[in-house]
């Protein structure tokens, strides 16, 4: 590799719009693996990418250069197609948990390496780790046998795929330079490249509750990943969703877990199943299964007895009681209507000031907490009618929460309009 | 002082065009200062700056915040107004030299903190240590007495003043934000106005071999440190002055020594004459005195005798012969016809490969290196004759300054326009 680059030379391209050469984002990338790229550098090169952008070459150079920083997985060895789904996260998003297993009894294998939550929303690896005696780490080796022979699994990312975006990620994250939409294109789809798959189907959200409040930004995420997945050989769909109101009735770890299972046993709420049932579909289309409707495999119980299996595999009891937290609170609505609005961030903001998720990488969280709500918008209450209950271990944690759900729901005259979204806005790419 | 921001909130807001607090601004420079405030923010904020730019406003409070960030000095106690003068940096710039015991002379006393050399332009402090013995390390005590008796020192900056600028400023050098016009302006002033000078005349320098290249750039300079030294209570006035073609007919340590002090001595090249006398005027009358020509103190050796005791002061010899390179090398035209233009970066950079700068801060430079010029644009020259004399004591050097000069020198046929610049382009302020 080059050694002819200066780190400042290359912040100032970018600085003063022009484009960076394939070259100069290789010599970053790996002279900031070797740290031989400064941490005030590679900030200060951040900061000029939020804000003078990168076009589409560039940011394939940076993906391909994040995934030259690591190792590379492979699935070409197994007797069945795989297809893996990203969120970009969401209140009450336990889509995969359903997902991964109703896949998987459709004949395509499901590697997700997932993420934990930090912030408003919540992580796939938390909500699974309140299944008692359920691991989220397993080596590659396990992770072949069991997509091989469960077909199915979800489990942390090890530290071998795209080693520098790790650390850039946690370098954007105190730095301001976070919304950098082609710093999340490549964070997103280096990782997904590395790790191999065949399919990838993106499930980008929009609203309140979702990183990209607007729905035009959300679209260049989109397009920028889909583009990125196709020219690397991923057969990559996205889908643009509301993310306005939170998806189900729960947000929170074991709440999430519970209505998962309600998904998978044939029930649960209607705009889980719907979403769980179209990133199903394109993940079977996209791996090339057109034969097989994975409704029937919901009803019929297939994708449960892969859950069941899944969760085994991996030291968990599908069986075991779920944790439930010491206290609950109810907010109870003020007067008669209909729901107008439910606010996706103020419930994801209640469920993490409640316990359920963490503010620093190194807080725990608690496996009980969250919000369960009894009403969606749309639907008619009565005055002192339960709308929410909170639940955490530590009751401290109620009046925060309270807080901030003031304002969070609307209620409207029984006959105002009620404007709803639907779930899923668009379809980009395939 | 409050502690209620964080430093990726106060990122954000200047990422997101937002104003910035002079709360913030204070919590930002002072939690930098105290380290809660990570190099790798302060860089993206500053690269923020560099993008986003700042208001008046802003500005004001973060040179402010500078300043609170070290001690202050003050010249009250002495028996005369005191006026300073400050230089963006140029090719052959050795003003101060000449202009400060000149103004001396005149009545008015000219505190003179200077720095030293890097990249192509030179050092102040530099050029005065090839005299034989001269010290620039002067404790404050020392630097007024020297005021009261003698009416100017020039020494170096103590690490007491604006400590926030001075970690900010080597930051911003590794980090490609050095070009930031609200910076530079802070930076500058910052320093000037903690200093506490009572007049300020700035030198602001245009072309080739000045840090702006661009008119419009260097006028917008001016105007934030004009406005900047006027809130805070300092007379201050901005020259925007030509550095197209380098400044007089040297550059290099000893042998800008030699021509300043011909120019002492009522000689030397006419446009270091020129600008000399036009930064005296400015500067005797922001501090009001109106009724001395500075002419005539050059003319009657009356500033040749202040340069004298100040370099006596300081522990330096003024008849101790200056040091010469071991070796020199000719330029020499390679037509007959007329100088159409000698450019100062080439020069600047060609005097800097000789080793009369500093790469790195901890560099030393060698005392007689530099170039002299024998011609200037205007001037007639024959075919064969010296155009330039590159000194230095280590003849390797010879090959690098040879060709950074190829093309840096336009010989055109007599008769054809030669279009020279004014020295002095533009007056603002006061």
């Amino acid at each position: 590799m080059s050694e002819d680059f200066d780190a400042v030379d290359v912040i100032r391209a970018k600085r003063d719009r022009l484009g960076l050469s394939t070259e100069q984002i290789d010599w970053v990338i790996d002279a900031y693996t070797r740290d031989a790229v400064a941490d005030e550098q590679m900030s200060a090169l951040a900061m000029a990418i939020l804000l003078n952008g990168m076009d589409r070459r560039e940011i394939a150079d940076w993906t391909a250069a994040m995934i030259a920083s690591g190792e590379r997985l492979g699935f070409s060895g197994l007797s069945r197609p795989t297809a893996d789904k990203h969120s970009t996260g969401g209140v009450g998003d336990k889509i995969t948990l359903p997902l991964a297993p109703l896949v998987a009894a459709c004949g395509v294998a499901v590697p997700q390496l997932s993420g934990r939550g930090l912030g408003h929303t919540g992580g796939t690896l938390d909500k699974l780790e309140s299944i008692p005696g359920w691991q989220a780490s397993v080596s590659n080796e396990a992770m072949l046998a069991q997509l091989d022979e469960v077909g199915a699994v979800i489990c942390a990312a090890g530290s071998g795929l795209a080693p520098a975006d790790k650390r850039l990620y946690a370098l954007r994250d105190v730095t301001g330079t976070v919304e950098a939409i082609p710093l999340i294109a490549s964070s997103i789809m280096s990782k997904k490249i590395a790790e191999g798959t065949g399919t990838l189907v993106l499930d980008v959200k929009v609203g309140s509750g979702a990183f990209m409040k607007d729905e035009a930004q959300a679209r260049e995420l989109a397009e920028t990943m889909v583009a990125l997945g196709t020219d690397a050989g991923v057969h990559t769909v996205a889908l643009l969703t509301d993310m306005q109101t939170p998806l189900g009735l729960t947000a929170g770890n074991a709440l999430e877990v519970r209505e998962s299972v309600e998904v998978l046993a044939g029930g649960g709420p209607a705009d889980v199943v719907e979403l769980t049932l179209a990133l199903a579909r394109e993940m079977l289309a996209g791996a090339g299964v057109d034969d097989v409707d994975p409704g029937d495999a919901l009803a019929d119980g297939r994708a449960m007895d892969v859950w069941r299996s899944m969760i085994a595999a991996q030291g968990g009891d599908p069986d075991a009681e779920l944790p439930t937290a010491k206290e609950t609170q109810q907010v109870t609505a003020e007067r008669e209507g209909v729901v107008g609005r439910l606010d996706a961030l103020a419930v994801g903001v209640a469920a993490w000031r409640l316990g359920a998720g963490r503010a620093r990488k190194e807080d725990p969280v608690q496996a009980g907490a969250g919000v369960q709500m009894h009403a969606k918008p749309g639907d008619r209450v009565q005055a002192g009618q339960p709308l929410l209950t909170l639940h955490t271990d530590t009751p401290e944690r109620f009046d925060r929460a309270q807080q901030i759900l003031e304002g969070a729901i609307d209620i409207v005259d029984e006959g105002s309009a009620v404007v709803t979204s639907d779930l899923i806005l668009d379809r980009i790419g395939g």
